[in-house]
């Protein structure tokens, strides 16, 4: 989560909204916080020193050129002005701490330094300050340090996510240079190391796809940490639609069950005074709710919890909460006309889908609370409790063909009938009308320059999952190969926040330094490729 | 002591030495290990927020303005980009913490904070980068900090020496804003606040007299830590020079001898292969010599064992240190010819004496090494052993006719007869000659124009000493009511390192912002007017 549109102001629906009171669930709140899991933590070394050169062929302009082995650098020294680039091989979310070593006769000063984690080489090629950004510039991943007394050992006690280091030495003294040795990171994450390795033990025989089922899963490990974070850089925050998306995720490659319950516990400790549950929460400094409400996320707790109940086999937990289920669907389902439509006008409350600009949600929106209903009943079912939602299903069942275009083959939304790939999407995972329609609709929309397209891997997700649901297992490889094999392409380690093929500096907030470039709503493909494809690809 | 003339390229004799070989003695290392203090600890908290408004007729150009009390400060929230000054009221040396508290619905980023140091209003009213200068910028006083988690209390871990603290809110995020609550300084010294406050019961009757004796000891306690710093800013090292007027003054003031003996047993721990001591030392990361080597430093090692002698009535120390003293002569007594004159060509070792531009010193060593044999003759009879120089201050005090001219009625030094305040100090601190003549080439040399002046405050002691030890008594008050006197009109807390009253900016390393405005060599003051002056102002 966490995105917006192409602009530098605070986009509107991003001001501070009427912060709703909280009725805190203490019994909840606790239950989630007996689940906190001890992370695993493992250390990892840098491989080489490098520098980036420029390559107008690449994405990102440039490569990494190697320059010293992690052994040479052991005796190099750097004084004032000097710059080194380090390179771990990989994406890492822990935390760094190294030997600073001297060269020199007296160390008669300080040493002053600025480090700054890469996730990706503009992060460490170019300068990040100023920054033109409508989101905090504290995310930047850059620190100044000062350090009194060498030689000494130092960790940095913050965490970081990145693959590259920059060292630059704003100074030393002219009587020492420092020399950096035994540069480590100590990664954390809930996954351990052989969790992440025998998550791999299926055969994806297609080397690309194989590979994005290996980048899906890095990203998702490395947000896998005390909650299911969006992003370990930006926001570190737990998402409630993001979190669907790695819960389903998790269940094919990790299976933390534990982790997802305790999230789930965590969001059904801060139902708000109205039933809602907040879009995001903290879990630090202490568990508190954001005052960011999504309609659609609010939705999205009751799938999720059932999606948990399936793979988990755990009916106490849905039982537990199935009153904050009902509850969460209230405002939701209060969009939902005399007539059986969503109506996103009906409220000021945000509903989100994508951040495409421009995109209408009534028709999107109408799919979403009807999958989410259509998921709760299912999820009574399992629990032996009257299913809640069959009237209403049926309801919105004859009016989303209200938004079926016949002329056209697509869903068209709101007053100037827009066409969108997010409207297909969201009326195919909730079965509005037959595959065969919904795979017709997807495919025009996707085939119509007019039409809008997702922004988001969150928003290509259900675009992909609704092909293969619908029986377009085939647009829905192509789509992977393109997208999330574009980012592969592009020297991705673990999956980003957004990807535009075009234009390596797209950014939602001005500035893609501040860009998050391990996201879990973009980690998906491994549960595409394990479950929604897997008949598909065993048989192709 | 770390003083240098107006260039910014590093000065010729501050490009690193030849490196003696130690012998470390382990013995007397131990001894000043077990000598260490438990500093004292108090809580300082700043009385109000001010910013600065121009004034022509301020010495920095500047005047502080209240703008807030600190409890008013409470309930201030500080956005991106804002800024606040908090004065402490006084100088104080310690480590600063505060609490974070938050105004806004959501903590949704980390806070990044620039935080300034500032002994002199120049720290905080002026951006302190890029900073010009030949010494390193890592003295620099300033700290950037982000901070992950709020509400929160932060403590900084390095200890600052500062008056003014600006805070520059770099960001905290569209969502919310920070409040800065309790703050406070540990202020930390040698010195608990009730003996420096003891140490103010003499009557100096005088007010302008009082401030300067007062400001003198502020600066010696701010200065006196587990060693005596020469700055407490910069560079917080244990200079020889620095060390015997910290210690002068120290006797008449806070007479904490254990950390003069403390100082004289880490010197005689360092003696080089030559039998010299460093001009200056470490303590941490482990005690250390710096390969500065000094001429006139390594003389002074007896004459401070001598004050330590006669102030604390330990001889068992000057016993013990008898054969370093010795040693230390050895290299200074070498530059002494067959005619009994210092001849500073005789080595390339440093001499220093002061930082004034083109001092030539063979008339000052000459009066410096005759003082400190003469210094350690009279110690040898404290402790009953022979005394090891008549001989040689014989045939100084002969030699050092040679260097009076008889016409000028002052002393010249050097092939060109150069006439310094400076060589009529040390000359007179060495009685080279009778009180009056000495007396005489003082005022004679401070009346010439052509005279070359002194730079820093160590050598403006020297001088104001020489005077009231020759009967210039009133000349020497007149000296410290305009030189002292004159950092205290410009608003001196504590006294600095190098003082021009006609360019606030003067810097030694080509910028003012590297400058030690809280420097011990400034303190002696409070030892002139309690020890050198005490009867003529008891007269007076």
């Amino acid at each position: 989560m966490t995105l917006k549109t192409q602009a530098v102001e605070v986009p509107a629906n991003q001001k501070v909204e009427k912060v709703l009171k909280t009725y805190f669930n203490e019994d909840f709140a606790r239950k989630a916080e007996a689940l906190k899991p001890q992370l695993h933590e493992w250390i990892d070394r840098p491989l080489s020193v490098i520098k980036f050169e420029a390559d107008e062929k690449a994405f990102f302009n440039c490569k990494p050129v190697h320059t010293h082995t992690i052994e040479e650098l052991q005796d190099l020294s750097y004084g004032k002005g000097d710059q080194i680039i380090l390179d771990f091989g990989s994406h890492r979310v822990g935390y760094l701490s190294c030997h600073l070593a001297v060269d020199g006769v007296n160390v008669d000063a300080p040493t002053r330094l600025r480090l700054t984690f890469g996730e990706i080489p503009y992060d460490v090629t170019e300068v990040l300050h100023p920054c033109n950004t409508w989101i905090s510039t504290s995310w930047l991943p850059d620190e100044i340090i000062n350090v009194d007394w060498l030689p000494t050992d130092v960790d940095m006690p913050r965490r970081y996510s990145f693959r590259y280091l920059k060292i630059d030495i704003i100074d030393t003294s002219p009587k020492y240079k420092v020399k950096f040795q035994d540069i480590k990171v100590r990664a954390v994450s809930a996954i351990s190391p052989e969790v992440a390795l025998a998550s791999q033990n299926i055969s994806i025989a297609d080397k690309e796809l194989a590979l994005i089922d290996h980048i899906s899963q890095v990203t998702l490990r490395n947000c896998m940490q005390t909650v299911f974070e969006d992003g370990p850089r930006r926001d570190r925050r737990l998402w409630l639609g993001d979190l669907r998306l790695q819960a389903l995720t998790n269940y094919c490659t990790f299976k933390d069950y534990s982790l997802v319950k305790r999230c789930l516990y965590m969001f059904a400790a801060l139902p708000r005074e109205d039933g809602s549950l907040p879009a995001c929460l903290f879990e630090k400094p202490k568990l508190a709710p954001a005052s960011d409400y999504i309609v659609d996320y609010d939705s999205l707790f009751g799938p999720t919890v059932y999606d948990y109940t399936v793979a988990a086999g755990d009916l106490q937990t849905a039982i537990e909460l199935w009153p904050t289920i009902l509850s969460s669907l209230k405002i939701p389902l209060g969009h939902v006309g005399k007539d059986g439509k969503f109506d996103s006008s009906a409220s000021e409350a945000w509903k989100f889908l994508d951040w495409s600009d421009g995109l209408d949600t009534n028709a999107g929106m109408h799919g979403l609370v009807m999958f989410a209903c259509k998921e709760v009943n299912k999820l009574a079912l399992l629990i032996s409790k009257p299913q809640p939602f069959l009237d209403i299903v049926e309801k919105m069942t004859v009016a989303a063909k209200s938004f079926y275009d016949e002329s056209q083959g697509v869903f068209v939304s709101g007053p100037d009938n827009q066409i969108s790939w997010t409207s297909q999407a969201w009326l195919s995972l909730a079965q509005a009308v037959d595959p065969q329609t919904c795979l017709r609709a997807l495919k025009t929309a996707m085939s119509l320059p007019k039409a809008v397209k997702p922004l988001t891997p969150y928003a290509y997700h259900h675009v992909a999952e609704a092909l293969a649901r619908s029986g377009g297992e085939k647009e829905c490889v192509k789509l992977i190969r393109e997208y999330w094999g574009g980012m592969a392409k592009a020297g991705a380690d673990t999956f980003w926040e957004c990807f535009d093929e075009k234009d390596s500096r797209r950014s939602p907030y001005g500035d893609c330094h501040n860009n998050s470039y391990c996201h879990a709503w973009s980690c998906t493909p491994s549960y595409l490729l394990r479950v929604a494809l897997k008949d598909y690809l065993e048989k192709s």
